[in-house]
This record gives C-alpha cells, sequence and structure tokens, in this order.
C-alpha cells in the first residue's frame, strides 16, 4: 500500500467512521478494535506494517478514537484530519500491556462489549486485549466494517476502473513474449515486471499465476519451472492495484493446436461466467449468481470439475464480501464488486478459468474487466 | 513467495521437522500448530496465501504432520517428500470446525499441550481451534520454530547474498536517474522496477522507503508526492527477496549541498554502525551490539534522536529473531543473521540512517551488504 490511498477529502474519514458507529450500536457493540489491514486503512487512512510490533485503533461510541502504537509511529498521527489520541510504547515489549490498558480504559472500554475482526485480529492483540481489559468482551465481527466496505463510492470504483486498465495493459505488454519453451515463472515475472510499469502501486494483492498442463488443474497453483508446450491451455490469473484498491481476472489461452475436448471446456465456462454475470442484479442472492454460472457447467457433464466458489468481493482486499457461493442468501446490491470465476479442472490434465470483475449497478451488473474472454491461440 | 523456496533435497523438510521435534520435547509441548506464513514454508515447503479460507498444520510428537485445507489445495500435497495427512474442506465456512476437530484428533492433539505463534495464528483459527479441542491447551510459543530459524545454514546464506546482490544491484541502476524534482513516490517506484529487473521474487516484503527532509525524520516513512529538493538529506531503505529470503538495506544521500549539521549527523550514524558491527560475534549479547552503536550516538548528544531498536533478525521474514535492543540478553551465536541500522531523526527536519545485513561467523560478524556507506551528494 502507499500514501496514495488517502483520498483528498479531509471528511472521508470521519463519514465512515460515523457510519461505523450506526454499523456498530445496531450490532449492539460498543466498539471496534481493529489491527493494521484494509479496514484500519479505510477508516482511518493510516497504513502499519502488520508487524511484530502490535497496533490497535479502538472505535467506541462514546469517545473519538484511540490508538496503541510504537513510539516511532507517533509521527504518522500528525496531521489527520479527525481527533484521535495515541499510547504509544517504546522497544520492550514488556511494555504493551501497560499500553494496552491505558488505551483501553481511556477509550472507555474496559467492561465493554468490542467487537474484532477474527480473520485479521491476531492472538498476539487478542492476548494483550484479554490481559490489559479481562472484563471486556470481545465478539467476533467480520461483519460490521465489511458492511461498509462492501459498497463502493464512485472514488473507489474509479481506483477499481485504474486497477483494471492497468492490469490489462500489462498483460497486452507481455502476450507477445510468450514463447513455447520458456517457464512458468519466466512469464510470471515478465507479467509481474509490466504490472508495474504500467502503474501499479508497489505492493501486489497476489503475483500473477501462470499454469500450463496438468499445473492448470490446480485453481491456485503457484509459476513453476514446467516450460509452456504446444497442446497446453495457459491460465494467467493476474491483477493489479491501484491506490490501494484490485483488480483480478484470469483467462485461459491456448498453445498451438489444443485438445477439442479443451476448446469445449472453455466454450463451457465462457458460458457460465456469461451467465453468472448476467443473473447478476440488485436484489438476486449471491448463492443465485453461482448457481447460475454453475447451473451451465452441470448441464455439460463437468460439474464435478468445477471445485471452488462462483467468486469473491473485491476492493481493498482481494478477496472481501460477498462471496459468491452455495448457501450464500445475501441480496446483491448498487456498488459491491466481486468477481465471476467459475472454471473446469480436469485433474493431471488441464483447466480453464474466465474470471472477471463486475459491479452491481442500479439495473443489472457491469464488468469492469473487458480483456476479451474468446479463447486465443498464442503460438 | 514462489515456489523457488523448496530446497532441492528431499530430506530437508524431514530434517527440519525432526529438529522441532527436540525443540518441543525441551519445551513441554506437545505439538505446533502453524497456520500459512514463512515457518510452516520452512518446517514444510508448503505455501498458501493468509486467507479467509483457514488452513493449519500439526506437527505432533507422535504422529505424522496433518494440515486442514481447503479441497481446492489438495493437490499441493502431490509429491511431498515427507508424510502428511490432509483434512479438507468445501466452500462453505459451516464445514470448517468439523474438519478442525478430525485433524486434531487423528494427531491426537485434543487434549494435549498444543505450540501456537501468537504473531501468526489468527482469532480465526484460534476459535476453531477451541471449538474443535475444548479441552486441549494453546500455548503461546513464538520460540520453538524461531529458534531453529535463526541458524541459516549455507543454502539460506547463498539466498540471502542473492537477495542482497539483487538488492544493491537495482540501487545502483536507481541512483542515475534522482533529479531534482522528482517525488519521493517516482523514486520508488523505478527502485521497485529495478527491483523486479535485477531479478527479485515477485513478492517483496516491504516496499521501498524513499524519504527525504522533514519525511526522513519519520523512520517508518511511506513514499509521498514531496519533490526531491537542494540540501535534503535522502533516505532510502529497501531490499529484495530471493527464494523468499530477505535483504533489508538503508543508505543516506545528500542532495546538492547539505547543512553541516546534516553531515555531521551523518557521520555520527557511520560510526554508530560501525561500531555495532564490530561488536557483534558468538557469545556477545543483543543488547551488547545495541549498546555499542547507540553508545557512539549517545556520546555525541543525539542520544534522544535515536528512536529505535539497533537491529532486528532477517531471513524468510523481513524482521524475526533475534532482536538487536535494549533489554535483550540472548547470546549471539554462527549463522545468525540481522541489521544492524542505527539512526538520528531530527523531527520537523531531517534524518540519517545506515542499515547493514550482517551475519554471525566463528569469530565475528560479516556484514551481507557492501554498498557504500559514506554519505554521497548524488545531485
Amino acid at each position: 500500500m502507499n500514501p496514495g490511498t488517502i483520498p483528498s477529502s479531509p471528511s472521508v474519514y470521519q463519514n465512515r467512521q460515523a457510519k461505523l458507529a450506526a454499523v456498530l450500536a445496531e450490532a449492539q457493540l460498543d466498539s471496534l478494535i481493529l489491527n493494521p489491514g484494509p479496514s484500519m486503512v479505510y477508516l482511518t487512512g493510516l497504513h502499519f506494517h502488520l508487524s511484530e510490533r502490535p497496533v490497535l485503533v479502538f472505535f467506541s461510541l462514546s469517545h473519538a478514537p484511540v490508538i496503541v502504537l510504537p513510539e516511532l509511529e507517533m509521527q504518522k498521527l500528525k496531521g489527520l484530519p479527525y481527533e484521535i489520541h495515541g499510547f504509544s510504547y517504546g522497544e520492550d515489549p514488556a511494555e504493551w500491556v501497560k499500553s494496552f490498558h491505558n488505551a483501553i480504559h481511556a477509550a472507555d472500554l474496559s467492561d465493554k462489549r468490542n467487537g474484532v475482526e477474527p480473520r485479521q485480529l491476531r492472538l498476539l492483540e487478542y492476548s494483550l486485549l484479554t490481559e490489559a481489559a479481562p472484563k471486556a468482551s470481545y465478539i467476533q465481527s467480520n461483519a460490521s466494517v465489511a458492511k461498509l466496505r462492501m459498497y463502493k463510492d464512485e472514488s473507489e470504483l474509479s481506483s477499481m476502473r485504474k486497477a483494471v486498465e492497468i492490469a490489462q495493459s500489462a498483460l497486452y505488454a507481455t502476450l507477445p513474449q510468450v514463447k513455447i519453451g520458456m517457464t512458468e515463472r519466466q512469464l510470471a515475472a515478465e507479467l509481474t515486471l509490466q504490472l508495474f510499469k504500467a502503474g501499479c502501486d508497489p505492493e501486489l494483492h497476489f503475483t500473477p499465476i501462470v499454469s500450463t498442463g496438468p499445473n492448470a488443474a490446480n485453481p491456485h497453483a503457484t509459476p513453476t519451472d514446467r516450460r509452456l508446450s504446444p497442446g497446453d491451455l495457459l491460465v494467467i490469473d493476474w491483477g493489479a492495484n491501484y491506490a490501494g484498491y484490485a483488480s483480478d481476472i484470469t483467462r485461459t489461452f491456448a498453445l498451438s493446436k489444443v485438445d477439442t475436448e479443451y476448446e469445449k471446456i472453455h466454450n463451457i465456462v465462457l458460458e457460465a461466467n456469461q451467465a453468472g454475470r448476467a443473473s447478476a442484479r440488485p436484489g438476486v442472492a449471491a448463492e443465485a449468481v453461482d448457481k447460475a454460472a454453475r447451473d451451465v457447467i452441470e448441464a455439460s457433464g463437468y460439474g464435478n470439475y468445477f471445485t471452488h466458489r462462483t467468486g469473491h468481493g473485491i476492493g481493498l482486499e482481494g478477496h472481501e464480501d460477498p462471496y459468491i457461493r452455495v448457501g450464500s442468501p445475501m441480496l446483491l446490491e448498487p456498488g459491491m464488486t466481486f468477481t465471476v470465476e467459475p472454471g473446469i479442472y480436469l485433474p493431471g490434465r488441464n483447466g480453464v478459468r474466465i474470471e472477471d470483475d463486475v459491479v452491481i449497478t442500479e439495473t443489472g451488473a457491469e464488468s469492469l474487466t473487458n480483456f476479451p474472454r474468446e479463447i486465443q491461440q498464442l503460438i
């Protein structure tokens, strides 16, 4: 992440903090306690590395925000467009619990119901909290900030469009360099370089997946020294970040002439991708979008080879709410952004995935990504 | 991280797992439970993103390793050079706790003393563990793997040397492009690009810090749109990764002619850096290295402006044991690698830091980094 993620309007954080207060009150929580990560960035504009030195912000309903942080980070609090009280500690870890104690008491939360994020908070901070304020309760609450972060405003969408544009132009610049005999890792390295040349933030949410042949049958493959060979499918799953916001796209290419079954499954996945996107609109459940895509693949007889959910939300995190999966009744609403990424994976042979990033509009869903989806024979 | 981090010898993980068992027995633990991160990579060679889907490996003293993971990641277990038992779950989070339960019972750990890493384990995994096996105890134990990981073998050191070489050549390639009027962010972006061109792993441990003038007075600055100006000090804190291993270096440059006080503090910091490195050898305490560097700065009257510890361990993580700080009695031993990075920070004005990566040898400490430390006037 970088300082570019701080929007220019000074009041955006106060607005978000006020909205958070409403969400917390509704959830009957007295506070939300966050460690470094996307929710902290969203609510404060503050970037900290998640390091061996704990940092926590306390948002309470009754007090201005309070933050515990290392002394050497105190300067980050200068000139912020909102009130925040810092409690710092020095380089000896023995000082941590005292700072935690002081902060939680200053925010008057030591006997309250405090929300925490289970996917973000570590045992390190959690045990310091319970030691510093044993009478407080700590309620797992992924939903509170996630609820706010799901709805992207125009400035966030514009960063996401830029993240898509950077990713797509990086792939356009990379494709002419694809050669039979190069390794997956070499191709991934070239694409990474092109992402930075195209203006990607210096910190990638994830490094490109480049997988071919049998490796493409693993949806979460990491690039290997396998060489690109004629007859392979080539799956490229990549994205850029801009001002902290992510894009996440997948396209599948043919290397020379591929087996007709591979062309067939590419067509099926393409149809599933289209069906998923076409089904997405306000008021439709997340699981219905999953079903729309999954039905196409199941009807084709390849249902057992589509082994993951259809998509995930995207924004300041590469994966966030809403999740587009079986069993999720969450109703889609305008401003939500997520991926649609069906796939078919033939173990030991090859795989296909086609992934787009969409935003729910007033009437349907717009694809932020428009890189051609049809199978393209590269060599 | 990338698959390049898997060493070629198939037995390296078995060796490390056997050493872990000895460390656990000594700490009176029955197991160590790890989620994705450097310790898991070190012990298993397995790379997982730390995502919304929990992954845990259980190393027990009495059973082969057991892993809980998403179904779609099962392929990663194929062809591993050691025995491991997978318990997978599908896309519905409601299935997690059952997989956790099955795994922890299979490893016979449901009523045992299990070690966990507080800086790595999240509340997500911790609460699933306590739900799946409420009778087990979970002991915070940063030390157990850290103890192994502190001692680098020749193959690890060779990766670290390569990470240094990549970082240094990237800076050599970047310096000719430094111009008055460019922004800190532009310079950081150029250096990032050069890191990847020089062969850095696609995932950086941290993105370069480029800070000038008043921003250089913040040891943890992030690059801003401030333009490089004559009379500024320019602090560049950067590093590369190679095969998963990190380098981390800082040099401070002068832009045009700088204030004589800035030249003076640069000389003091350089002397402190040398004193720190010269004091490091087997049998010396970490705090003594801190003191050697700190004494130089205190004697010069700038003691209040050296606001952080002298260094941190480095390896698969950018920050790891041993920490070189006041109050750490840990005795240095051959194979330990850490930074020596004293600094002087004049609030609102300018700052200096000079950071090297060293390895403890049989008789002293060798600096892995050799980029010239003397102040260089760039423009």
